[in-house]
């Protein structure tokens, strides 16, 4: 079970998140590339991190919008979209390049990420995307939305998927999280994150809102954390992980 | 002699150039890739429409100045200038992918063509960023201005050279372009442009303002043109390359 | 009947529209403020013109979307709207002072003059940046649309309406305007559209695509172009007019 | 003494300074519009803030230059430069209007800043700027560098000037601020701070590099602050102004 985690989204003089705490403690950075976050020197100086720490890194692209951080759905034509994403991770894969470093997969940001689980469309977008370069990356999706649409085109574009669950985000029994307006949608003590961990390693499965448990079989867990008790945080689920593989 | 042209330089719905009518009879394409002109889809109609007449493709990047088209030269860091050309010439190569096309050369656009025939440490930016690439691209430089620390950085980064001429410029005898602002600078009858044209063919040389010959091994000759005249001035060279080239 | 016209729509290097040829022949100028197309350079120069030609001048806000040139909807909160909207009409009018014009009115543009006539948050957020000026601009809308909370909410923040009708566009007899994607949709013969002004100016009425008669008050027409044949319809419209008025 | 600071300087989702806690310790609130800095949310809030606290509003342009903060040179025409200026004066004054606040005076940010008290073009495209608006603002420079051209440009166009001095900043005896790559060139204890603003307030001097005295007729006291030690020290300088107000 690897930790990805979303790297390199400060922006010129602007600075976000704890990169440079939290490279140590995780396996798999989604950076930033200029559609949301980030800029060349940002890219640059992020991959440097991540080499340095010996982490794989994925190209993360968003819609085109600095202005709202790649949250809001802007109705792109799908051919516009796949244009838009080579060009964000051609971008950052020159920066690997110079770097010596391989770009290993995409995953998609925001309402990008969002809008490609429910619309056939858009994920298809993607696909077309990613199978349009040379070394085709893999793709990270929510591994309780992978059925469907989601596992027959990555099937059709010979993708393969890395398939992510959230730490910190309770589920509903049909796979989707739960709208973070609802209370308890995020789950905001250590203790019940560990315990989502455990469940997650130990019986592949997550405890959803209706209480019902749900099946999931995870290669990835998504953490972040802007300050240093996500840090730690992020160190703990590091150890449980540890300690479940020598059991 | 190959034809050498800027291509690819429409904006979102604003048009520039016609692109159409000339790809046709050029052998290398200077394609936008963001920095002073184009988007993901300007691209990659441009690839598309190289790859039907089978025309080379290269990078045109620039300084990140849409607002100035590139004309401005903005104080770039060293390295950060590095970072922003494999940006640039990253997105427009996943492109190039994307067509199943190789991306060539690279030729600087603007002011940042002018400052690297200048200043070393820009022209040393300009070697990193190509050397930094898997594959590293040419370079297109000045024929009449690559010597001195041109060629010995070009040595140094182990870059080969593309080496144009201007058709429609009047040169000076140290090999530098005329100001602009100099009556007679920019030739404006096709009789005066095919005679320097001829000269570059036959004698390997330029008029100069002077009127002293000035010795330049070309490889390609630039030209361009917005409108139907100018289509037709770069028929009629493509016909007198390919004449002398029967002689 | 005046005629009015989106102006100043270029944007750096990239040139839009015959705004010298068509300014001597309107009435109102929407000059586009860097939402969707301008800049500073470009909102001046059109400014100048109108100054030349005693042309009114309204502001032609739009959701922020150069890339796309505001034809599509971006989802923004209300609140954000109204401050966008407050600082593309502020740009516009600190050259207006320069030149010494007034900002008589606003034209919100493209997918946001779509969107106010069909959501009343919307449109709202549109009314709250009029009335947030010292000096409130009047509000241009679809004068077969202005009833319902278009009419309630101009009322409520006291906004008087400048109500256009469009000359070449087919109507639906709910007032809508038929889909582009229809046949018939856009009135392409001189003559068809020269029926509809006459209409509009003798009966103050539009025919309908189901050949219904639908009554409108309309303070101005909308017309556009960008060649020479526009500019001549234009002509003629505006002649119709004025035989109109001796009438 | 007033104190005057740099506001507003956040972009997007990402935040910059410590506004909040300011903004009650300070008089006058140069706020960013958009040039190196700010959108129109970040401005209606900093807007929003200054008036709680009672604070006089400037605007504080720029270069258009978000991605270097607006330090860079970039070389434009200077009739440009008067319309970018009055662009984004604007924005911020019909956010003004909309928060009814007067937009006092306007402080130009950065290398903008820097050249203006070098370059008389550069000087008087500001001037052409203020005196464009209906309502003429102050416009704040360095105490120390308003004599030439400075104060005969200002006097031509009828120019009300606000002097500031630096209250961590090292002089030369020109009046001109000593190079931060130079050792001393930023006051680093809070002891040397006030001991320069004593000398400020009591002698309307200040100390030089060469251990001269400078006059000095300042009428504001930049400060600035990103954090809580930054607060704190603009909360004694703004004791020691009141009491020497009493004395």
């Amino acid at each position: 079970m690897l930790l990805n985690c979303d790297m390199g989204e400060s922006f010129g003089v602007w600075e976000m998140g704890v990169d440079e705490q939290l490279m140590p403690h995780i396996d798999l950075a989604n950076i930033a590339c200029g559609g949301h976050a980030s800029d060349p020197n940002v890219m640059s100086r992020t991959l440097a991190l991540a080499k340095q720490h010996a982490v794989t890194v994925g190209a993360h692209p968003s819609y085109a919008d600095i202005a709202g951080f790649g949250r809001r759905s802007i109705p792109y034509q799908t051919d516009e979209l796949t244009r838009l994403l080579l060009t964000q991770i051609g971008a950052l894969d020159a920066l690997c390049q110079f770097h010596e470093l391989n770009l290993s997969y995409v995953k998609p940001h925001g309402a990008l990420y969002n809008d490609m689980h429910k619309q056939p469309a858009i994920f298809e977008a993607v696909c077309k995307a990613l199978t349009g370069l040379n070394k085709v990356p893999q793709l990270m999706v929510h591994a309780t939305q992978c059925h469907g649409f989601i596992s027959e085109l990555a099937e059709k574009y010979q993708l393969s998927l890395i398939k992510e669950a959230f730490c910190d985000r309770r589920y509903l029994s049909d796979g989707s999280l739960q709208a973070r307006s609802q209370t308890g949608a995020v789950l905001s003590t250590k203790e019940h994150i560990l315990e989502q961990v455990d469940l997650l390693l130990t019986q592949q499965s997550l405890r959803c809102a209706d209480d019902s448990l749900l099946e999931v079989e995870a290669d990835t867990l998504c953490v972040h954390g802007d300050n240093q008790a996500a840090v730690k945080l992020v160190q703990a689920i590091k150890q449980q992980i540890q300690r479940s593989k020598k059991d």
